[in-house]
Formats: C-alpha cells, sequence, structure tokens
C-alpha cells in the first residue's frame, strides 16, 4: 500500500456556548475568543507540516465556516475551495437543545444525560418545531427536504447524514489523489473516522477530539488508511499534528464539561 | 423586462498597500483594520436592504476573499457557497507591481502614470520573472497553464481573462435565476461592469467604484440590466447601497492617491 492521497480533520474550536456549558447542536453559535486562536492554531500546524489543501469541506454552522476559513488562511492557503454542507453539521442534540449541560443533569441525572451524549443509538427527546432553535426556522434549511430535517439525533443518525456527503462528494476528492481538509464538528469528524479506522459502535461515542489539533490520515488508492506509529488509542491509523501533552488535556476537557463540581 | 435574476458587486475595502500608497495588483496583501469594516459594513448593507445570496464568487486574494466571507457573515449568510477564482483577480500591475505611487510619479511623471492607471490598452511594462512578486512564485498559480499567467494587463487585458468565467460560471447562475454576489477588486468588477452598462473603452477605465458600498443590478432574463432611477454617473442601471455622499468622498479618495502633494 502506498500513500494515494491524505484527509486532515479539524474540530472547531471553543464556542460562546462551549464557555457558557449549553448543549449546542445545530445552534449557530459563534467561536470565542480562545475558539478563534485555535483556528488559527490549527492553520499554522498545517502550514508546519507543509500540508498543501486541494480542497475544503465544511458545515453550515459558522464555528465550522470560520475554524475553517481561519485555518487556511493562517496556512497561507486561503485560496483553497471551500464547500459547505449541512451534512457536516454537529449532531442534532434534540430537546437538550439550548439547555445549561450541569442544570440538565441536576435534573435529568448524569446517568441519563450521559446516555444522551454517548449512546450510539438511543436520541435525545425531539425538539418541538415551537422551539425558536428548531431549524426549520432558519433561510439556510429553506432548500432541504423537509424529512432531511432533524428534530434530534443520536451518533447513529449523525453518521446516516454524512455518510452520503461523504459517498458523493468527499471519497471522489480522495481517489483523485487530493489533500482534503474536513473542517467540523466533534461528531461529524466520529462519523467519518468510525467508518475509516474501523471502529465498533461501542467504541466511537468515547472518542474525543482535540480541538484546534488536526488529525491526519494517509490513504492508498482505496482509501484504506496507512497505519502509523503515531496513532493514539483507540485510533490505530490517524496522528494529531501538535503537542502530545496538550493534546490529551484537550480531550480530558471535554469530557468534564457535564461533571456537575 | 421583468426582474428574474440580482447582480451584487462588492469591491474590497483598503488593503495595507492602499495604506502605503504602493502598486498592489497581484500581490496578496491583507486588508487593513479599516478594510475589514468596511467589508462588514458592506454585509450589513447587503443584509439591511434584505438581499439574500445564493452564491458568491471571489478572487485568488485575501483582500476580497476576506471580504466576502466578512461580508457574508454580517449578513448572516456564512454558510452560502464561495467560489474563488484567478480570473477575478485585480489587473496585473507588471512593472509597477511594489512601488511606492508618489515615486512613481515623479520618476516618470503624472501623466505617464496616469495612460497606466486609466487608459484602456497600455499596460504598464512587464514585470520580470525573476521580481519576487511575480505569480509564477506562488504555489497558488501552479495549476494554470503558463500562458494564462500574465506579466503585466492593461484594463483591455484584465477584461479578456474576466470574461471567460463570466460567461461560463456566473452568467449561467444569473440565468437560472440567482442572486450573485461578486466580491473583487476596482478593475475585475470595473470588466464585467462595462459590459452589462455597455460603457465605451473611454468611460470605463474611470469609474470609480467605491469601497464598501455593494453595487447593486437587477437583470431581466436575458441578463440585460433593468433601469433605476438611483443610478449615478456614468451607471445607468447600478446602483449603491449606502449613505450617497459617503459613494462620492469614497471613489474621489481612490483618484487622488496618485497625486503628488
Amino acid at each position: 500500500m502506498s500513500k494515494h492521497a491524505t484527509l486532515v480533520f479539524s474540530r472547531h474550536g471553543e464556542s460562546e456556548w462551549n464557555v457558557a456549558n449549553i448543549f449546542t447542536g445545530w445552534v449557530d453559535v459563534d467561536l470565542s475568543e480562545k475558539g478563534l486562536g485555535e483556528a488559527k492554531g490549527a492553520g499554522e500546524l498545517l502550514k508546519a507540516e507543509g500540508l498543501e489543501i486541494d480542497v475544503a469541506y465544511t458545515s453550515f454552522l459558522k464555528r465550522a465556516i470560520k475554524t475553517c476559513n481561519l485555518a487556511l488562511e493562517a496556512a497561507d492557503q486561503y485560496y483553497v475551495p471551500v464547500n459547505k454542507t449541512w451534512r457536516l453539521n454537529e449532531r442534532m442534540y434534540g430537546g437538550l437543545t439550548g439547555l445549561d449541560k450541569k442544570e440538565t443533569v441536576k435534573k435529568h441525572g448524569a446517568d441519563q444525560v450521559q446516555i444522551w451524549r454517548r449512546s450510539f443509538d438511543i436520541p435525545p427527546p425531539a425538539l418541538e418545531k415551537e422551539n425558536k432553535y428548531h431549524p426549520c426556522h432558519e433561510a439556510k434549511y429553506a432548500d432541504l427536504d423537509p424529512k432531511d430535517l432533524p428534530d434530534t439525533e443520536c451518533l447513529k443518525d449523525t453518521i446516516a447524514r454524512v455518510m452520503p456527503y461523504w459517498e458523493e462528494t468527499i471519497a471522489p476528492a480522495l481517489k483523485a489523489g487530493k489533500t482534503v481538509f474536513v473542517a467540523a464538528h466533534g461528531n461529524s469528524i466520529r462519523a467519518i473516522v468510525k467508518m475509516i479506522e474501523g471502529l465498533s459502535d461501542d467504541v466511537i461515542p468515547g472518542l474525543e477530539i482535540p480541538t484546534g489539533t488536526p488529525l491526519v490520515y494517509e490513504l492508498d488508492k482505496d482509501l484504506k488508511p496507512l497505519p502509523t506509529s503515531l496513532a493514539v488509542e483507540p485510533l490505530k491509523f490517524g496522528r494529531y499534528l501538535g503537542d502530545a501533552e496538550k493534546i490529551r488535556a484537550a480531550a480530558e476537557a471535554v469530557k468534564n464539561q457535564t461533571k456537575v463540581g
């Protein structure tokens, strides 16, 4: 197997609702100051690695789009084509959308919240269409088939709507030998990483992808990942760019967000 | 004639080399702080006008790409697809690239510089390939046919390389009834405006398009512009969004850049 294409992920950095500790999902909140810095940092890591991106993909949510644009700019590759799709959006958090994470733990119990956050196939309750955060109220989804617009999603549901875009758009670019950059969200990145790494339904919900640290896969012509000694468990093929200690600390910080202090 | 499509231009705002009074052309300088504000202001004007963009086009130069991104974000339309092309780049300024505007006037005389800046078909001397500012040294033009890479351009040359993109990409989007946003440069915008307005070779070089103030055309299904009472001479069909006095002052400021104080 020899290297044919390169796939680089960047999970968006800290958002304003990460700071406020609120379930976000499809709500279009902005990056925090720290998140802006993480996006630039990701681009600097791409540049330091000598990665030359051919095409970028991102979601319809500004925290990912901005991460994509700022990273490409910091990598001196601002002219690279950027494609935006709702299919790379974060998992739609249903009735949890807009709720304070610790309040939700107090109300429903840590076990129930952990199930909603980290089970593979149990979605939170549906978000009612009357709720101001329901995506049916947003112009950017007006062209979607209403049956594609979720009221809630478990990770399995997110994977199901990410994969058609992978098959139809991202995989063909990789088969053409391109270096592809995907700036997206924890769960839309999990969807693709699960498939590439062959991770089980049990393992993938617990994969904490750190922010601001690009995750790189080298792929053969059949899009099978090439092994690397730099992969961090549970990954076998993906390697993070950047400082190893920072990467571990960042993953831990995400895990701790629903712990009631 | 009834309205079928809408075409909106935004000329990028002040760049770092506008401030330094240096001929820029294809050199990839950033926006100044003022330029960043102008880009956001353009987006706020789009939003206030209720314009909903379907697709955006910009150049390979960051001052236009950033104007495009910031304007779309300020208009709450950051998810709109953005297409980037070298064909919408600023006029390539040849041997003037990187030179101080007033020094160039002192050296060659105001009349000669005015000919290079504002004649329709007389290009400045060629930029030598050894010059660090020649685009042949930049990765983003590596995929271009070398014969497409200019050493210098007059406005007529710029028009000749903008038009294939208009015909193949922008015009079809308009014929499909879309609202199109073009965030570009003084001369790549002149190229399209000349054709739409039917302006003569004598008039177009003197058209000063203000920055930060979107220029709007409503077009029929044959892409003929619909008349408006709000057009400012020499335009008959395009109307600027924003404050009329500011627009006139901004156009005057561009004219004065080569006046030796």
